[in-house]
């Protein structure tokens, strides 16, 4: 059996009891570690769930799958996701190569960031398509997303904006595949980026008053932080270390969601001019 | 302190280890038991908690939630509810009174249908606004459904179909408020009010040919199912017991998805045909 595990938002204990069952009953656990970041370390997962854990990198899980699912028809093997197994990145490719072994799948769920932003007060049912921002290089400026937020904002829909880990190669020139150590894209740069692209297709899909969430490190019990501001407020706000997310809301919202981040508001006189302004409450 | 716990979308197991930690530091557990359905019973939770449980109705949550947050200021009260606190419906109101009354409010996240719905194999990504299917009478019928699934489809996103619990309300005119016991939406009754709507608007958004998938009892390892085909297909399978959601596919899909949707399809052979006439794959 391939069980393939969500360990949740952020520790150890964020891992569901039928998710730690089925670990203990695993003969081998791979980590997932390239797409996304857990706040706790390796050897923290290790003692808490009694198990080696082995690093299942971006090369194995796309090109050496087979040897993740090597003796999965008789052996109970763990694959453990950050978040839920289908969040942000799917895990499609592994789960149709076990399929086409004959090796059963079991996937055991999880909070990730796409359902738990609700804990920013926005109801869930109103927001459009979730998109990524990745890095701008001086000559490498993927701009599709601003016509995702358009889609969104022309319905009055909140977008989610995940904000990147990127691991970029090293060394492919001379065939080595050698990982540099992940940056975290943060929210203060996430909307630098997102008036540089503004700045070019001069559509006014979002200006710098239109109104915004930062939301950092979610789920952690001590150290998650919500602030809600214009796009330029949140731009000089420390946020602290990763993972940061944004939310750009729309205009579709209920007066309870307008009291709900009131409370994160980082300047609430702005923040209750913006909402008379924007949205007539 | 108020915890408001997700518990995740099946049985007592779905719980994370956090949650449960906190159950157990917990002098009063309030289950809520109004928004949705868990499928196992209050006595095994009550078991595997070693808590009795107090059942949170409408009632109680909508106007008695001080009764809920007393004391809650110096001892630990928990609010437990299916899937994720901010899933499928928010608690809002709860977190808002809290605050009000300087309570600290500590959420513990889990999976929702919002999120664990990846398991149908496609992105999260390209989800656009979710809807709710409500129960049709002969005098109500209530469509702006419709107008969300346009506005999706248009943009060539999937739309995830909520089917509601519905507890309608007994006696209500000689002032009792008695709710009749909760009916389940099933995916069948929800194809076929959405084609009953799609003959009165006629604007051809969906056809009995689109392609969509039933997904039931989400999470359960022995009993979950996910069936793909037409919606005139599924209208007339026969998907068992709560809880039914339904999902109609965009035209946003990779050749990924086409293949993992494949293994769940009804009828491979119609499904070949619908991929290469609507989706070109």
């Amino acid at each position: 059996m391939l069980y393939i595990i969500g360990l949740g938002l952020c520790d150890e204990t964020d891992i569901t009891v039928k998710g730690l069952e089925a670990i203990k009953s695993c003969e081998k656990v791979y980590l997932e570690a390239y797409t996304s970041i857990l706040m706790v370390s390796k050897e923290n997962l290790e003692r808490f769930y009694g198990k080696e854990l082995i690093i299942a990198d971006r090369e194995m899980v796309e090109s050496q799958s087979d040897e993740i699912l090597l003796n999965a028809d008789s052996l109970n093997i763990a694959f453990l996701v950050v978040g839920d197994p289908f969040g942000a990145t799917t895990h499609t490719d592994l789960v149709i190569r076990a399929r086409e072994l004959n090796i059963p799948v079991t996937v055991i769920h999880n909070a990730s960031i796409m359902n738990a932003i609700g804990a920013c007060g926005l109801q869930l049912y109103n927001f459009g398509q979730t998109i990524s921002i990745p890095f701008f290089t001086d000559t490498w400026k993927p701009d599709s997303f601003y016509d995702r937020i358009k889609e969104n904002r022309d319905l009055g829909l909140h977008t989610l904006c995940l904000l990147v880990k990127e691991q970029t190669i090293e060394n492919l020139a001379r065939g080595k595949k050698i990982y540099e150590p992940p940056r975290y894209m943060t929210i203060n740069k996430a909307i630098q980026q997102l008036f540089e692209i503004e700045e070019t297709r001069k559509q006014e899909i979002y200006t710098p008053e239109s109104l915004a969430i930062g939301i950092v490190r979610l789920g952690s019990l001590t150290d998650q932080q919500i602030k809600v501001g214009t796009l330029n407020q949140l731009l000089t706000q420390d946020f602290g270390p990763p993972l940061h997310s944004l939310v750009i809301v729309g205009s579709r919202v209920h007066v309870l969601e307008i009291d709900f981040m009131r409370f994160f508001a980082v300047d609430k006189q702005v923040y209750n001019e913006i909402v008379k302004k924007d949205y007539d409450i």
